[in-house]
């Protein structure tokens, strides 16, 4: 019974690529859950009706599930941040953001510019208690299960207090979206002994020993891909925004380089690119951002139908698992902790 | 005429694969340069004999142009770097880099502890004028060319100016030893705008303009494997060492990842090892400690003989090009603009 509010005009293949995503996840979802396609009435109505008398046409019987709600204002990508807040009071996103504000949407999904997206949830979703500004977590595929990285690009020059919130954050998502009990939480640095790392890393090392996390220790930029160390699997790795960034921006580079080197090498370029895909983060779902009161995940710019369709599907899971409550609860609990 | 010294007792696979990898070297090399073998005569010396006796007995004929050299102690992986510059005198690493210190030797190879080799290398070799700290540098395989990356560990919080030493260090050995002229300097940033960044990045993007190096600005992670952005090529991308330690190690992860992968896709699993071998750093030549006067380079701690012998090369290049002259003029003209 998740109402998720789609960004149809955010991205770069919107809103075909949006529109499509959501006729895609309302067949894959259960019957209780519906989708708010949040644009301009006209553009996504004559989207929604193409799509269905073509392609999709399989797809018409869920049209009863979609809505369109009416956003007049369109983001352009060249437009700063802080100017779309107070800017365009009736773009797709403050459209999304606000209905879930009112109460009357559960989720925003967008694939639209993410800064304004953080932005915007920021002052319309507001911060849990204690949180400054929220995190981005990313999946990163692994030789064991996807591990959860945060954050990868909203806050850069971070505390360690802030290390320790976004294992908090990236904790309680792993355990009620993903489904993993107690996840194991390290803290990315440049060595596994406590005392390796940069000053912010070593000070965090120590906060997260007493959080009452499930922290395994420091971790390396080998764990990543090897999905854990030779002791412990990893569900959560904690890092500030500008090593995250860096980390998923170099790992989003990585595919097309083996590819072409592979192919060089006489392998067939179909079968490695069908291989590869597995490995496509965009298969995972959009990235949620952590610590908003509420659901709202960034999808990739790039996205193709199948990624909106996942990362629907993500919020339709986020909301459902009442994520938004039990991360309120955490964060609270662990202030008074903080107190006593 | 360049007179190597390796350290034939470090690394996960010495003194086996260090000796192979001078033999190989050797063959490789012009006849003018030699290699001095540091580490405890007996051992070396069997080992010598046993490669020269077996299965690399064609490579007798270079058996002249290795001496061996006593170093009795041995650093365990296991020493504090700190300790062993004071407690271990007669290690392979002191007695190596002593040789050059002493004028008795041109470089020097190790695959035995970084951390070791780094406070060695500052104590016995000494820094450049204006260097507090060496920076390693690494080379990540691209699309394009190969991109020098550093520091990739020596220093973690670092400055901005030191950022910018660590550009003039990378740029003065990409155009030396990897012969790129003029070469090109990016930063390795969150987004290619000079406004972002952490608080580091940002002023070292205002230093790097007007440091008089063809500073091409921000790149981020994606640049990487692609070699360079839209508009230019990168021959060397500058960050702090946690940024570069994480950034190495993950690379150094993906590798297994993508085999098991692609394997399970059902791709011949020794056409993507050979594949994949292109990829691998190691083939690469070690990592230069840019800053010391001397050549001091960093091998892989599981360095086949293959990686050994390209150390060596990449050591013996370093020699010949006069890097080590040309990084002290350049740092003392960059001061004394600095100055002025």
């Amino acid at each position: 019974m998740a109402r998720i509010a789609l960004d149809a005009m955010g991205g770069d293949f919107a809103p075909r690529a949006t529109v499509a995503g959501a006729l895609l996840a309302l067949a894959e979802l259960d019957p209780v859950h519906s989708i708010q396609l949040v644009g301009q009435t006209a553009v996504v109505d004559a989207q929604v009706r193409e799509l269905l008398a073509g392609e999709l046409s399989a797809h018409a019987l869920h049209r009863d599930r979609l809505t369109i709600v009416e956003a007049p204002d369109v983001i352009e990508m060249t437009d700063k941040p802080s100017a779309v807040v107070r800017g365009k009071p009736l773009s797709s996103m403050a459209v999304g953001l606000r209905l879930q504000s009112e109460g009357h949407s559960d989720a925003f999904v967008s694939a639209g510019s993410t800064g304004a997206q953080m932005a915007m949830s920021m002052v319309m979703l507001r911060m849990h208690t204690g949180v400054k500004r929220p995190a981005i977590a990313t999946f990163f595929p692994s030789l064991r299960k996807t591990v959860v990285v945060l954050d990868c690009g909203a806050n850069v020059d971070c505390s360690a207090t802030e290390l320790v919130q976004f294992a908090r954050l990236g904790a309680t998502y792993a355990e009620c979206v993903l489904g993993r009990p107690n996840p194991s939480v390290g803290l990315l640095s440049i060595g596994e002994e406590a005392e390796k790392g940069n000053a912010v890393t070593k000070e965090a090392h120590q906060l997260l020993v007493a959080s009452g996390l499930n922290f395994i220790g420091n971790v390396e930029g080998r764990d990543l891909p090897a999905g854990g160390t030779e002791q412990h699997d990893l569900d959560v790795a904690v890092c500030d925004g500008f090593v995250g960034n860096v980390l998923l921006k170099f790992y989003e580079g990585i595919a097309p380089l083996m590819l072409e080197t592979l192919t060089r090498a006489g392998i067939d370029k179909d079968k490695l690119e069908a291989g590869l895909r597995h490995l496509d983060y965009s298969e995972h779902g959009g990235a949620p951002l952590l610590g908003v009161r509420g659901v709202s995940i960034i999808a990739h710019g790039k996205s193709s139908p199948r990624a909106i369709k996942n990362a629907v599907k993500a919020a339709a899971q986020a909301v459902r698992s009442g994520m938004n409550d039990i991360i309120g609860e955490r964060l609270a609990a662990a202030s008074e902790g903080d107190v006593e």
